[in-house]
Order: C-alpha cells, then structure tokens, then sequence
C-alpha cells in the first residue's frame, strides 16, 4: 500500500512548488520554533551514533531549508561533533535532484552557505510513502512532516458532485473520514518502529480545526467550491465527460484535532502500546500571503494572476489525471488551462473572500 | 570539489542507461560472486546496528539490482533479522526517481519481488558525489562500485585532437594521470571514514590492463579513435567550431593495476595510514555483447544499430555539451545525431573488430 496507490500525487518540479508556497515556508518556520526548543531537552545519544533527522513528504525541501538549519543548530549548540542525517522522504516519482540540487546550492538565490556543505551533515533522499517504514527500527531522533499528511493513502470512492471530501455527501465523506484514521495510525505506527526512544516528531497537518475552517475555507469563499465549481461548468459545456467530472476527487481527508489526538487518548491504541505519547496539539491558521499582499497594493488582476498559480501547484495533477488518458497531451493541457483560467477570472472579478489561508494542526509526539 | 566541476556528467534517464549497458551487468554479476563470499567472512555488527551498503556511481541502479539481492541474501543467511540499508550516490541530477521506481517494481518488467519489498531493507539516494564523504563515519558495512570512478574531479586541461586521455598528447595525458591518482587518493580516504572497522569495499574500476588494452580497444579497431575520427569529420566540415571540437573532452582516466594498488604499497601513504589494506586485485575483461552476437548472426547494419546506441549512452552528453551554448537546441542534437549516425554508418561498412570490451581492474579492500 502507499499514497501512489489509486490517483498520482505528483507536484510541479524544478523548484516551481517552494517558490509558490509562501505560506508553508511561513507554517514551517513557526513549527521550527518548538522543533528548537524540544532539541534542547532531548536525551543525549550514545557516542558515535549520527542524530538522524527525517522530514515526511519533503517535496524539493525549499520550504523546510531554513527550518533544518536551525534544527542543525540547535543539535550542534549541544554538541559541536555529533553527526547529523537528514532524510527527505516522499514518493518515488518527486523530484530528488532539484532537492539535492538546493540543498548543495545549485539552485535558487541564496547567498548563504548551502546545509549540504555543513561539516559531518549527511543528506539522503527516500523515495518511500510515509505509509510504510522508511528508517530502520529505534534510529530516527527527530521527524519533521509539514502539509503532507492529508494526501491519503487510497481513494475509498469517488465523489460524484464534489473534488473534497469537505463538499462530499454525508455517506462519502464518512468513507473518507475511515480512511483518514486508518492512514493516521499506519503513519503513527511506521513512525513508532523509526523512532528511537525519547525520540519525537513534530508534524504540521492541515486539518479542519475547532471553528471548522480549513484550507481556502476560512471566510464566506470556499476554495474547493471554487474548484468543483468551475470544474462542473466545464462538464455542462461538454468540455469533459461524466466520468472525468467525477473522477477530479483529491485523495486527500482533512482530520479535526479530536481525530488527531484520539489514537493518543486511548491508552489501549496501538499507537499508545506502540509507546507514542501526544505532548502537545494545536491549531493555527496562516493568513495567505496573496490575500494579504492584495489588502495592500488592491489590484484585483494582479491578485487573481498572483494567486491561481499556488492552488494550481499542487492540485493540477488532480484535474490532469481526471482527463481520460486517450486524450491527446495538449487537449488534457488546454482543460486544465482553461479550468484555472475560468478560476483567475472569477477571482478578479470578485476578489473578496478569496484567500488561501492554511489551517493547520500541528502536533509535537515523543516516543517514551 | 564535485564530479560536477568543469564538465557536466550525465546519463539518459528513465531506464535507458540500464536497458543498454548488459555488458556492465555482467561485470557486477562476476563482482556479486567475491561480495557475498566476502559478506560470509565478515565480522558480526552489535544489536541493533544495521548492515549499511552503499553502492557509489549507482545510475539508475538497474545494472546492480539483481548482485543486491544476493548480498541482501547473504547477510540474512547468517543474520535473518539484521536490518539492511542501501544507499545509492550519483550525483545530484542523477534520476532518483528512476532508481526509487525500478527498486520498488514500478518500472520494468521483471516477475521477481521488488528488491524494495524485502522486509527489514531500507533504500536511500544520495545526490552527493563520491568525491565526498556521503555517509556517517564508522558507518558502512560494505561499499560497493562498479564502472564510475574513472571519472575525475575535473579536466585539467582540454585533450586539443583526440576525445580521451588514451589518445593525448604524453603532455595532456600526464596531468589527466596526476589528477586520477590526487581523485583515487580522495575517493579512498572519504570511504576510510564512511567504512566500519572490518568493512569491505568491492570496487569495479575500468582501467588499463597489463597487456596495455583498454575500454573499446582490445583489437586493431580503437573506440575512442572512432569518437575522435568523426568528430574531427564534423570540424573539417565546418560542421562544428575549433573550440567545440577541443572542448569534447572526456572527463576520465583509465589507471593502471599498478596505479590501483600505489597507495596500498606504501605503508605511509594517507590510504595505508587510513587503516584501508588492498586484499585482492585482478583484471578482467567481459566481451561485447553485441560483437558477440554479431558473430552469430552476422548481420553488419543489425550489429550497428544496436553497438552505436550503447556508446552513445554514456558518451553523447560529452559531445553535446562541447557544442556552444549559444546554438539553438534542435541544432545540437542534430549534430550530436550525425556523429552517431556517421560511426554507425562505420561499424555497419566495416564491423570487424568494432566491440566495446569491457576492460576492469577489481578491487577487494578492507578497514582493518
């Protein structure tokens, strides 16, 4: 089983998805607060053994740069010689060499000195779903995962008259909902075996939180009624099939923070007999950068141009793979180009509400 | 210092490398034979501590594959629950995504259980070149690589009428061996500290044997000369500038057993100083699979179109990036085009004697 089973989760390459994604830099960078602060008060490890380091569904790991710096940091304060492995995870067709390319500084701007050339840093890529196994038993000190985890492991159904789970029927998203926490406890289970004792991660999820917002959810406008919106006109004007109309469902669950933290409350779960313990969980919505940007500056077109681009970076895969796969390659393009056409228009005619803010729910985990 | 200096290093993705290098194969299938009698003799590793390969220059990993497996086996035969990781190198733009594919069964078409399915294997990429140290020290049990490491560091100088130090000037070639033995030297002492104490490196290098015969020249007929007769055709012809013509240079140098095994003679050498002792050392010669087909069949066109596709696999990047940057695209593949198809016009008129024998020096070193 993994997250390639059933839809193609894939991102644009080349750097394309950090230079887009303002706003998960901004969640990774507040987690990188606590990821600092809980270094300092981990358990030292035995000479000779490297403080390994994971980051869960990485993508190019631009987003995660900075924050692994001052994870490195915060290691090296303590102990100027340890051996550190960072091991970027994510499924097997991401792009590894744009994320060895940044991380040596062979792309991109940056005028500091590239993390790969910290001494006695060691940087590894897994090409391995993060629902299975990815490090051996008992030696990973501290896993990192921020914005992947709701991209599920298999589409229970498709659904009919919606692309998320949050428009799904009450009958489809329960069947979302199943697969969601069955994935969670595989995911935590994977992580119990890797972590070493007193081991922890800290992981950023999307969620849907306690006032029920979640991503592109967090004002009268909702982004994937947006998606399902424009996606269904192009189905009445004959633009794509049925069967295409309903297969654009993103393999995706958002979970609430009771969902998250149940497997913990349960002292009889396998996750809690497995020795993992929730230390901390709360929400926190970052405030989309381009709605921002646009409260300044006011033009409407220049947000509408701004802010399609980051939605259609990590979810045109979804409506590109919907397309029936005879179709010739610039046919599938030109849909795809006209669905987040129609969806730019629509924002600059009426730029109020739009805003991707991101909900997140993060939770700090120890292995005791 | 990185492989990637001076002269951009690549191969053809998604496979191809693999599909035309059966010759290569052949030679890790011979080295599996030492590495799993080696594994059998190796010291036990402490509770708890993986078993952790490496395989440096690694490609796509295909032409490995199957010599993993038996070392896999080997371990688990004295070890049936000794964790086991694998960690590939290439440089970084090396397609990962490719290796990460094959080991997990998604490419290809092999009925075998993907090597990635054997419980307690863990698989990692590392877009770091060999020139560096690429993983912990006193971490890797074993190290393995075949047909990589006569690729230097950089070109000291460009080879001005002929494509390979084989066939330079005694100047040229003189400061292409002082730069091959200063990269053997590196690449030695960076897995000194990577190798545990008792581990083993298994190292397939092509060379120049003892009777003076090399990649592509083990008859009259000499490959490199062939590369460098028609692209000098291409210059003569106005086809391509003097600079473009002088900049094909490949970035390699073939040593010699005796150059091989230099830093293991001397006991005060950095090498021997290392604790690294040369356990074993021999060459060997596989012959062309496609020469030896075409001894059966004796179609000449036949032996052409499936002899020039194999040297244009790991050699044509040479000759694309000697052209000027400036060209438009289309225009450097074409010319590219015309060298292969002007020597398979050769091989097709005149095949005797045209085989691209490989010719290695193996090298069994252990860290005492």
């Amino acid at each position: 089983m993994s997250a390639a089973d059933g839809q193609k989760i894939a991102m644009r390459g080349a750097g394309y998805y950090s230079a887009n994604t303002v706003g998960a830099k901004y969640v990774i960078d507040k987690v990188g607060d606590l990821v600092v602060k809980a270094v300092a008060g981990m358990p030292r490890l035995a000479d000779g053994q490297p403080f390994a380091v994971a980051d869960f569904g990485a993508a190019d790991g631009g987003t995660s740069m900075d924050m692994m710096r001052r994870l490195v940091g915060a290691v090296r304060e303590r102990e100027p010689n340890r051996a550190i492995s960072i091991t970027y995870t994510d499924l097997p067709h991401n792009d590894f060499s744009t994320l060895f390319r940044l991380s040596q500084g062979l792309l991109g701007t940056s005028t500091e000195v590239p993390l790969a050339e910290t001494p006695g840093l060691y940087i590894f890529g897994s090409g391995t779903s993060f629902y299975r196994q990815i490090l051996p038993d008992n030696s990973l000190s501290f896993g990192f995962s921020a914005t992947a985890m709701h991209w599920i492991s298999k589409r229970p159904c498709m659904i009919a008259d919606h692309v998320q789970a949050v428009g799904a029927t009450e009958a489809e998203r329960a069947q979302f909902r199943a697969q969601g926490l069955r994935d969670w406890e595989t995911i935590l289970l994977a992580r119990a075996r890797e972590l070493r004792s007193g081991g922890r991660l800290a992981l950023a999820n999307f969620c849907v939180d306690e006032e029920g917002r979640y991503l592109g959810h967090t004002t009268g406008v909702d982004m994937f009624d947006g998606f399902a919106r424009h996606w269904r006109d192009l189905a009445r004007a004959g633009r794509i099939s049925e069967t295409e109309y309903v297969n654009a469902t993103f393999q995706q669950f958002y979970k609430t923070p009771d969902e998250f933290a149940a497997p913990f409350r349960d002292p009889a779960s396998p996750v809690s007999q497995a020795g993992l313990r929730l230390e901390n969980i709360f929400t926190m919505v970052t405030p989309c950068p381009y709605a921002e940007a646009f409260r300044v500056h006011g033009n409407a077109q220049t947000f509408a141009r701004a802010y399609v681009p980051t939605l259609r970076s990590w979810s045109e895969t979804v409506f590109a793979n919907a397309l029936d796969p005879s179709r010739p390659a610039a046919d599938r393009s030109a849909i795809v180009d006209d669905l987040y056409s129609a969806y730019e228009a629509d924002v600059a005619r009426a730029p109020e509400g739009h805003r991707m803010d991101y909900v997140h729910c993060v939770t700090e985990i120890v292995k005791g």
